[in-house]
């Protein structure tokens, strides 16, 4: 696990996740790693709109207008999820997992991850193929590639 | 999973989890079920004594006293979680999933498992035995047991 070379010994920057798609599997990957629990804050995996809501302080205009699927929301999950746990990053992941909740303009696949710090959040959309178990997959595995990512940038590692 | 088939079609309760050494793992399970939507509504995975408090409303008081890992704050977590969440039944789980943290009188292995409902909370003390891997999957699996067998009794299903 590239974060817990990153982080492992005095980490500088705690994270934390906001999970909905993803299912509690970004949280169940960094914390198969001895020595996460220095960096890692944890997760809230919010399953329904109350909970992303409720937990995660995502404005209900967003879920009303624009969904739980959408760019709008993850943004809002990152953000909530970095606050809520006061972690200096944060990541989020919300989409449509399959095989029901899909429409016409959210297919099967359709996912939202974003990445918040102190200073910005970054939202990306991904339509991953595959049956519920791959769209998971690629969701948590992309996740923590961001998440790295923006650790690297925050760490300025190029 | 017993969960699908006791709750999925028109779900009369509501499940979520408060995690701290399964680490997402409860979630990760029931959210690779298609349908678990309709009845789970999330898992807060607080990994640090500070989320444990903030999130789950665990009193610092049983974190002073007693620990993180204790049948104190396991039922403190489970009892947040049915809380935070709204929901019917939740589980809680935490222990030292290793390979460090263990001291002689909580050694790796140790963990608390809670199941609370709107009449009661119940706690188990158990020692699992093997690596972190082993630690935390038994953890998962009995937490998912109790939160089963708390179902059926909350249906009346003997």
């Amino acid at each position: 696990m590239r974060l817990n070379s990153l982080l492992g010994s005095a980490p500088t920057l705690s994270i934390a996740a906001a999970e909905s798609c993803s299912g509690g599997g970004i949280a169940q990957r960094i914390t198969s790693v001895a020595g996460s629990s220095a960096y890692f804050l944890g997760s809230i995996v919010a399953y329904s709109n109350d909970a992303k809501h409720r937990l995660l302080m995502v404005p209900t205009s967003i879920l009303d207008q624009f969904g739980a699927v959408s760019a709008e929301c993850a943004t809002a999950m990152a953000e909530g999820a970095r606050v809520a746990f006061g972690a200096s990053i944060a990541v989020s992941t919300t989409g449509i997992a399959g095989p029901a909740g899909a429409t016409v303009r959210k297919p099967v696949g359709l996912v939202y991850i974003a990445v918040s710090d102190r200073s910005t959040t970054r939202c990306q959309e991904y339509r991953f193929s595959g049956d519920r178990r791959s769209v998971v997959a690629a969701t948590t595995d992309q996740a923590l590639a961001m998440l790295v990512a923006a650790v690297e940038a925050a760490l300025n590692i190029v």
